[in-house]
């Protein structure tokens, strides 16, 4: 017979995606589970939509014949339907609140936590399904539900284990820049350079904001960036605005005379009042004009959730770590579908970089131990083990591979195995059973090649009377 | 200026889909939770692989240039290659050994839960997204694995507080259908409908079965099915094989002779003597050659949990609930890639499944009874009494929206609040404040149009001390 060539597919992973195993998955289940608890003594309530929507439902990204993938993921369906994966929870849940606004309490307030996809070039740290988690207060135009979002934040980042002043919640209104604006007779045109613009206040200090909002800029690679084209007042009113440390006090000046502005002011001092009235400081959440990311999208109050403590970057550098968590109002969503106005305001958190963030702080909390009880011959006697000490609140597995000892030893090494049980026959005759404490023995481990070098190798090994199992476990690893 | 006419996409979920909320959320997170302990506690790791993989890589399924999209949702990346969404955790856990076995520890245990999607006709009940919790033991050949798992999935049900005797699990080997039929010189062209025989007789009945076997059978409406046409020895053989309540000892005759059906025999009894040994008895894990269900997909042992006791179907007719989980060995999983066979065994829980039948019981818990803090004009008021409760371990909610005492009411009334809380400056002039249990006064609720008809309607109304909130509310929710 003649030899077929078999043709076998690659196994790899797809672009842009990643496995995620162990202490990473523990990390974030802790994380969510702590936002989970938050949310829901606020009254939120879990609402879970499906990965999918037709895409002209989504909305802001349409399939065209040429490019159907522009951003999002999207296929057609056998009825010639197109289907989009969910790029955020936004776009569903203005889906789903237009679709059965009339069963729904007003206001719907409503949490929602999965993965998210985006259609775009990968990147090192940027992947195409991440996991997001939001909170939304749908059919309440009061700052009181802007307020409520900011004092959650910072409830849950405290709920984290974050130590006051390791966080801020910092608070924006887009109306106050179109105020400063409007009143500076500033063009809507110039809208976009001028906010783009402030938006570099960080990097490029205040002469290179002044010099990008008047006739513009040459950097230090000699590429000239094109002003906004203001006059000298309205650099100095906008820079007043955008300058670090603004107070409501010292901005308004700034807005005086626009209808905008001082809508954009009033809805600020209430959310702020609320705020301080239930005792949440300066430290915790701080009015900051700098906020502008998002500034688009929103219609009014604009957030974002800052750590504040310092993390070294990928070049070694300290730097801030800056943003988690950003949200803000945005009226027209649920327009789109029914043509009705319905105010809403919400706060989404990436939880990715919470967890990195989480991750350097050391705050991810750790998984049980585990116990590998070694197979010895005998299965029912090293399963009874284990059954024995998982009654007893352990996580202990019983070896269910065909290695010898030694190797069943390395597997528990690799498996980060705290504790490993070894009952042979001889301990079993005697009524004992042998502990090794993997922590202690690590170094040896490693290098024992047979069962009479093992049992030679005492570091962190202990024989004790069988009947005390689950007594001298406790003592080594602690209670459950 | 003409007005132009404005055309707004539906707000609809897409077809075959589903938006799930607040106490299917929480029940199924019960269940996961409870899944979850169970698993790490017997040495199971988590790993999440991302929704999509390489379609090659997947494979089963392959888009062709007509049909893209047979059985599973898939799409061609910007690079060329097709990309499908998972329809199960086995062939992403697949990918995932086959790319990193030399990393992983030798057997590889892992758990994963999440969606899978399927691209399939929607229709009552039958949805194109669920919840597949899944663990897996690759690289050990040893029976013990198996053995592992039917005990780890008894513990489950009964951590789901099942009592004993409301399900089984139980187990089979494809071995020993195969020795059965081999000793009976059944040839393999016949094999199928054999087992598509085996597998209706339940409701068939034995003579059903019996004609199915030989020529074949006229169902009521008069349609002849063909059978296997088998002579009476073979009939016999099979049918002693597969009558309920057969023993490792009844079958053993039917596939003497066999090798495949005695390798069968003999992993079965070593999976029972585990099992058997770790005191899990007939009533907790049973042999039955009755699991047909997979078979065609599996290496060896195969198994299903069953939940025995009785629901009413769509019918409202008494019906046993059945399968919930299902498993057994695939040897031949990573070869697909490396051509090496690594020995597997895992078993998939159907978690809707399970959350229907946990619900039918009665065993999903409940959440956190909520409190509805009104609004009566000082935000900070409401707000501060709502973190006062929150700071007491309950989950309360001072009310976001802008609407009158009546239909903030109604509000809590839908939101299923267990009590409201009522501040006005009445109450907070003389130090009191109004509780008002949701549960005793829901009848009135639903009634009242004023605020004074409401703080006349006495049901389950208290007035106390405000600075006794936390102790009243305790005494009225219980001890957070």
């Amino acid at each position: 017979m003649k030899e077929q060539k078999v043709s076998r597919p690659k196994a790899r992973l797809p672009r842009g995606f990643r496995d995620r195993s162990g202490a990473e998955i523990a990390a974030e289940r802790k994380i969510l589970d702590t936002i989970r608890t938050v949310y829901e003594s606020y009254g939120f309530a879990p609402l879970e939509t499906p990965a999918f929507e037709y895409t002209d439902a989504l909305g802001k990204f349409l399939p065209d014949v040429d490019r159907p993938n522009e951003g999002v993921f999207s296929l057609q369906d056998d009825d010639g339907q197109w289907l989009s994966l969910r790029y955020d929870h936004t776009a569903p849940l203005a889906r789903y609140v237009a679709e059965n606004f009339q069963f729904l309490p007003k206001p719907f307030r409503r949490y929602a936590v999965g993965p998210v996809w985006r259609n775009e070039k990968p990147g090192p740290g940027r992947f195409r399904q991440f996991t997001q988690f939001d909170a939304d207060t749908v059919g309440s135009n009061s700052s009181t539900a802007d307020a409520e979002l900011l004092m959650m934040l910072a409830d849950t980042l405290e709920a984290l284990c974050l130590e006051r002043g390791e966080y801020v919640v910092k608070v924006n209104n887009r109306k106050l820049l179109d105020g400063v604006l409007e009143a500076a007779f500033v063009d809507n045109s110039r809208r976009g350079t001028v906010l783009r613009a402030v938006d570099k206040l960080d990097r490029l200090g205040v002469d290179g904001v002044r010099a990008l909002l008047g006739e513009g800029r040459k950097d230090d690679s000699g590429d000239f960036t094109k002003g906004a084209g203001l006059n000298e007042t309205q650099i100095e009113r906008v820079l007043t605005f955008s300058t670090p440390g603004a107070t409501l006090d010292s901005v308004a000046p700034a807005v005086a005379g626009s209808a905008a502005g001082e809508a954009g002011l009033k809805e600020l001092e209430a959310i702020l009042s609320v705020v301080r009235g239930c005792g949440f400081g300066e430290e915790r959440i701080a009015f900051d004009t700098g906020i502008v990311r998002g500034l688009d999208y929103y219609t009014g109050p604009v957030f974002e959730a800052q750590l504040t403590f310092k993390v070294k970057n990928d070049d070694g550098q300290d730097v801030v770590f800056g943003s988690v968590a950003g949200g803000g109002r945005y009226d027209d969503l649920v327009a789109r579908f029914t043509g009705q106005t319905v105010p809403a305001t919400g706060v989404s958190i990436g939880v990715s970089r919470l967890l990195t963030a989480m991750t350097q702080r050391g705050l991810t909390g750790s998984t049980a131990p585990l116990i590998v009880v070694l197979a010895m011959g005998d299965a029912a006697g090293s399963f009874a083990v284990a059954c024995e000490l998982r009654a007893a609140g352990f996580a202990a597995e019983a070896y269910v591979g065909n290695k010898k000892v030694p190797d069943q030893l390395k597997y528990a090494d690799k498996r980060g195995a705290a504790l490993v049980v070894m009952e042979g026959d001889d301990e079993r005759d005697k009524g004992e059973i042998i502990l090794k404490d993997l922590k202690a023995g690590a170094e040896v481990a490693k290098t024992v090649e047979t069962r009479a070098d093992w049992v030679g190798a005492r570091a962190g090994q202990s024989i004790v009377k069988r009947a005390n199992l689950v007594a001298e476990v406790e003592k080594l690893l602690g209670r459950t």
